[in-house]
């Protein structure tokens, strides 16, 4: 195997150990101070070495998107799951297993409708799968309102059926839309509110309610204080991308993750170089469409990860992206080379990193020093 | 493993055999009439089972996007392979080494650049590896124009560097944004004459150049002859998809792929019925947002394969669909139940499979005939 970018087979996906590291110490620094527990996101990473090192202990707490990732991370040893999207029917046998596999699994729900078929389910098996409701924050996707009288029936009907409600937990998604360090702490209190809201009225009505979860990386970085919250979530602070730069929740130069290319051709009297990595390598994903600084398919590194001026993907083809000056930067001065490699910033680190199986990790410079896998799908 | 739909862990990446089988007849179909060979690509579906049909024997020909592709194809028998990217030097180790397990590689170029770096590889490796010349026929993409000088000086350095010209290809990319049959008859002779152009340049200047290639699925269905072609390349036609039909290349009921879904919950003020398909499992991929019809994430369907009148994903977090009616169809009648299980037709089939690592094959109705592996990644 090539121990140095230059040797690479391309595209290939770029880790930046030392990037990653301050990432890491940022938010467990931030979570310090919030003084609340933090149950880090893993569907941005899906790769144990990553996970070990933004987890607080080596049994967890995680929360994942899906149970393939509950499959693998217990595997590697966790023990306290949470599955944070809204449980469907089909879903109850796998979530069994895992308890069954010793692992402490939680899950969430938004409707009466699902509370009475998890409690007809949960009935006849072991204790111990705690059961969250989602809150409805800010409109943004799924959960109840923390004010409506559903989110009571739904706690009732669950109680009714001999299942306790573990907590509530919430996901303010449109911090994402964000676009001001006042916008994004008026967001993480609203979430704050929300939960807290939500955790009183159940609590009023007789129930314990122990956990009391928010986050989002944006509303976790931004929160000034979680009074009320016992745990956090966030996940793809580890890696950031150009979405995240571009709300300014962090810096360009705080993104982990890149993509090496190859320059492939040109059609010189358009601007264009022609890389190997296309929409297939990069995702499909244009969160930066909608930003103020749009940065097509990504934006476009020298080889030690310097943004080149003003050059990104302004196009992509299945396994071809198109490099050029951004609009109106001016003509292609570069003038790269067939064969030359360049690292190209991605727009969201989640649906990049799921088009590869594995990182090559580096530290600055072109040494690749490890090779951790990772996996995608359901 | 479950055989029928209701049973299955959702989502789930299905394949309809019997539309497969129409779809591939179609274009067989169409080869003969035309009277070229034929190179099915493989880019779309990456899975044996399914090349296997497209192929015109089992040795190949096929097209192929990456060289992991090459591998796995090569492992299963297939004997003539064209990598239909501009080739990157640090790609040369790898294609020899396809080359040197019995597999006749060919390769693509479009630059004296590369031309040089190409031979100067090859000079002292053993021969038969193909070297064509991309054409452009469209200004899609890469490639060189058919009548500019750089065509014949990419040839010259070629084979003043001992290397013969396999021939010229093209892919008529633009073709995807044809709206009409009658546009689509003419990107396909467009598409014709710049590599049959192309090709009586190199034989004037007095090199062979057998292979004359073309290939996309709407030109290669849409075309009315491909006098001075030898070979026609396609693969999306296999699954068609939301963007195929939306250019009127296949109607809606032709897509073999969907993916399974399950309702999680609502937002009933807002007609929204929440699904455990985001844009993982369809793709960030939004292709028919510039049609004239935009289907969102994906047109949602009933279990058996029928579209649900005008319900699309209208939303997408990584996890979670958003299924509502199309702006402006109305309110949400449907009011479907928590654990009931839809069928979403993707816009591109290409992205939406590559998120999945097999087919569960079925037939109409919703038993599970077959899970087909299929890979991803470089």
């Amino acid at each position: 195997m090539p121990r140095v970018l230059q040797e690479m087979e391309t595209p290939a996906l770029l880790l930046d150990e030392a990037r990653m590291e301050r990432n890491i110490e940022r938010m467990r620094r931030q979570v310090e101070r919030l003084g609340v527990a933090f149950r880090p996101h893993v569907k941005t990473n899906k790769c144990i070495e990553v996970a070990r090192r933004m987890m607080t202990g080596p049994e967890g707490p995680i929360t994942v998107s899906t149970l393939l990732e509950a499959d693998y991370f217990a595997g590697h040893g966790v023990r306290d799951i949470l599955y944070a999207v809204c449980i469907a029917p089909n879903k109850m046998d796998h979530v069994l297993a895992l308890q069954a596999r010793g692992v402490r699994m939680s899950i969430i729900l938004d409707s009466v409708e699902a509370a009475r078929l998890v409690a007809q389910r949960l009935a006849h098996a072991p204790a111990g799968i705690g059961v969250l409701i989602e809150i409805d924050a800010d409109g943004h996707r799924s959960g109840v309102k923390p004010e409506s009288p559903e989110l009571l029936d739904i706690a009732r009907t669950l109680e009714a059926g001999g299942v306790a409600v573990r907590g509530v937990m919430t996901h303010a998604g449109s911090s994402y839309d964000c676009r001001s360090a006042q916008a994004l702490r008026a967001m993480a209190e609203q979430e704050r509110r929300a939960v807290v809201l939500a955790a009183g009225r159940l609590r009023a009505a007789g129930m314990a309610c122990p956990v009391v979860s928010v986050g989002a990386t944006p509303t976790g970085l931004f929160a000034e204080h979680l009074e009320g919250v016992t745990e956090l979530r966030a996940g793809v602070y580890v890696f950031f991308d150009l979405v995240m730069a571009g709300i300014g929740v962090c810096d360009v130069d705080d993104i982990a993750l890149s993509v090496l290319a190859t320059v492939i051709g040109h059609q010189r009297e358009k601007g264009w170089t022609l890389l190997d990595a296309g929409w297939m390598a990069m995702s499909r994903d244009r969160g930066t469409s909608s930003q103020p600084l749009d940065q097509g398919y990504g934006l476009v590194c020298d080889l030690d990860g310097r943004p080149l001026q003003d050059y990104i993907l302004v196009g992509a083809n299945q396994e071809h992206g198109i490099m050029a000056r951004r609009p109106g930067a001016g003509a292609d001065t570069l003038q790269l080379r067939v064969g030359q490699q360049v690292r190209i910033l991605p727009n969201h680190a989640c649906s990049t990193a799921a088009q590869y199986g594995e990182y090559q990790v580096v530290r600055g410079g072109s040494q690749v020093r490890a090779t951790w896998k990772r996996f995608s799908g359901w």
